[in-house]
């Protein structure tokens, strides 16, 4: 019996989710036989309970083919977590009968641990109200927080980003430091787990280059510690390259970010935790400093994509489609690493309880002993990650990104 | 009689500033029965002041191609201007002293419109004090603020990236706006002049596409129709891009970024418009925002450089040796645009004092008659400065930029 199949991108995009919902169609597609329409949601799952869908059988191949190099979420995504299925079964009932009006019996979930958990409930509903649907989820999240996969689809990408801006923008400070700035300061995303920040760690190897200094959130603010290593640094080399995870805290817990005074309209300045950094440089050590605040530039810049990461987010993709026409259900496909240099990996599956609502951490052997940089360990967990360019076509200077027709699926309930 | 030459990178460095060094080096070496060794000044201009010079003919071939894909100054750059003749001649003659002491007859200035001021009293003085020195001005400033010449080199990669990432971004910001960030802010460089911000427009051509609006500096902030504006886009569209020029002021002068500081130059220190800018839109419409913060990254990113900038920076320094060596002096090399589409240019050249201390501001012309956006007639300058992909060569995941020895000259003074 043939079914249609549901996709949905869930939470904050990445340069290459595109690329996994590539994979999903063209997979679907080549298997025709045995799966029916893809309809993606619009805006993600709620695309799904608002029966606000997208068919994307009306899409040329070409058009599913430039998805593969076009970054953001081509249907909309959401930051939109379901609650448990005790306090909000209504939200979970609607979701099957949605898919029960639609044939859907594939549902494949493009998203974090919240998503995963997501998947899982349904899955479990599904079977309960006697419309099983397969669950298979697909990872994705730039904060690289996933368990079991050996890493996340996106991460790569912006690890990438961070390890060539890095590089790029040392050159520059390098440059003016004898009489401009001497401290420079990159400001990158991971609230909670510090994966973003060790990739700047990639733009020097050798000791004395940058960066000089990384401030994870897994390492609470030294100030003294940080300062005193700034103005080593400035001593030595003439100027001082920090990257800094925007979850960076105090040593009581508060955000860094957090702390300030007001701005020129006079609101509470709570943005920013590079401006408060560096206002601190200056105020302890009088020296001129320079940030920068990569924000969404760091997990949309699809032109600086890593090529490998551009291939684990089609390969979990394609497994997902595959995995579930063979009939497993409840689980999330996951990247297994088999060995790091020459960098060798498959795609493996793990059942969706394991990774739903957990977060990977940085293991603690991954930083080094005075907790602002990256051990070899962590180079050789890396390394692989950034590899190899996959640029998208351009014309007259620019990307030729793509872009869908989401035409909507007539709805069938009332 | 040969005599040998002087090369300083002066200012802000950008992305392409080391392709200006790779073709006066390459040019200079092309000519050697004419001309001798090319020393550089090490941190610019303070080199010569200091008797710190580089012998470049202790760099390989291999090590002077690489600078062409190299961001940042390859012998340090410096913000530091020579005062007025009058009041200090000293420092004027100290240069002319050095310059004889190195038989050095050729200067090759790589900088902005206060270098070319530089430039034009050491030719000055260098015949008044009988050691005549031939003076060519070498374009370079991403601010792109430079009269005659028809852009400057630099300006063109700064112009792509901000490009290239405003459409990233934005792709971004769409695929979250049901659920999550309605307005994104890009905050780019351009103290005075708008031209980098007014190639964030180059991201969308068609009505209703992303920037909704560019905040120019020339163009007084309006808050009440900056913040109607704001709600229309989100109405409309669900989401709003704003790219923001850090020289954006009130309407009494102020910046709206008031970062507090001063540079080198004794110039207020911005940095901070996008967040007083997003502050305001949440105070006053409530919606949710993310800003970035471009700062370095965007004069540095060689990884996305356009073409047609490097091809320029490449040909100013190319160009000023043999103008040099025809006997020209105290000019500056310019690009003349000969056609806009297909986009034809040559070299010409200036009198360095018909450049020296102006600074070229955005025409009227091109600010759309509301103030929030770019004509046609600005999209026919700017759309041919950024075609063209001039990747660097990459190893392991990141460019391989190159690096000199930087091995200084004797000093033969006191």
């Amino acid at each position: 019996m043939k079914q249609n199949g549901f996709y949905a991108q869930s939470g904050g995009v990445t340069a290459v989710i595109n690329a996994s919902a590539c994979a999903v169609l063209e997979t679907a597609r080549k298997h025709s036989d045995r799966i029916g329409k893809i309809y993606a949601g619009r805006n993600g799952i709620i695309g799904a309970l608002t029966e606000d869908m997208i068919d994307t059988s009306l899409e040329s191949d070409e058009a599913i083919a430039a998805l593969r190099h076009t970054p953001g979420g081509a249907f909309g995504s959401a930051r939109y977590k379901l609650k448990g299925l005790d306090e909000n079964r209504a939200e979970y009932e609607r979701l099957i009968e949605v898919f029960k009006a639609h044939d859907i019996g594939y549902f494949f979930y493009n998203g974090g641990g919240d998503s995963m958990d997501t998947a899982h409930k349904v899955s479990q509903l599904g079977s309960e109200l006697g419309f099983p649907v397969t669950c298979v989820g697909i990872p994705k999240t730039v904060d690289n927080d996933l368990p079991v996969t050996d890493n996340c689809p996106g991460f790569g990408s912006v690890a990438k980003y961070v390890a060539v801006s890095t590089m790029e923008a040392t050159l520059d400070v390098a440059s003016m430091a004898k009489t401009s700035t001497r401290v420079f300061i990159l400001e990158v995303m991971g609230r909670h787990a510090g994966w973003i920040a060790a990739a700047g760690g990639l733009a020097g190897k050798d000791p004395g280059s940058a960066p000089h200094i990384i401030l994870f959130p897994e390492v609470p603010f030294d100030q003294p510690r940080f300062l005193a290593r700034v103005h080593a640094s400035v001593d030595r080399y003439e100027y001082c390259v920090v990257v800094v995870s925007e979850g960076l805290r105090h040593p009581d817990g508060r955000f860094v970010a957090e702390a300030g005074g007001q701005d020129a309209f006079g609101h509470a300045q709570l943005g920013g935790v590079a401006s408060n950094v560096a206002r601190l440089v200056k105020a302890e050590l009088g020296l001129k400093y320079h940030y920068a605040l990569a924000d969404y530039l760091q997990r949309s810049a699809r032109h600086i994509a890593s090529a490998v990461d551009v291939r684990h987010a089609y390969a979990v993709g394609q497994k997902a489609v595959e995995l579930a026409l063979e009939g497993h259900t409840a689980i999330m496909t996951t990247i297994v690493r088999e060995s790091d240099d020459p960098y060798r990996w498959s795609i493996g599956h793990v059942p969706l309880d394991q990774v739903a609502n957990q977060e990977k951490m940085m293991p603690r052997e991954f930083i080094t002993e005075d907790g602002f940089g990256i051990t070899e360990a962590c180079r050789r967990y890396l390394e692989p990650l950034i590899v190899g360019e996959d640029y998208p076509p351009y014309l007259d200077g620019l990307p030729r990104y793509g872009g869908l027709g989401n035409i909507a699926v007539s709805p069938r309930l009332a």
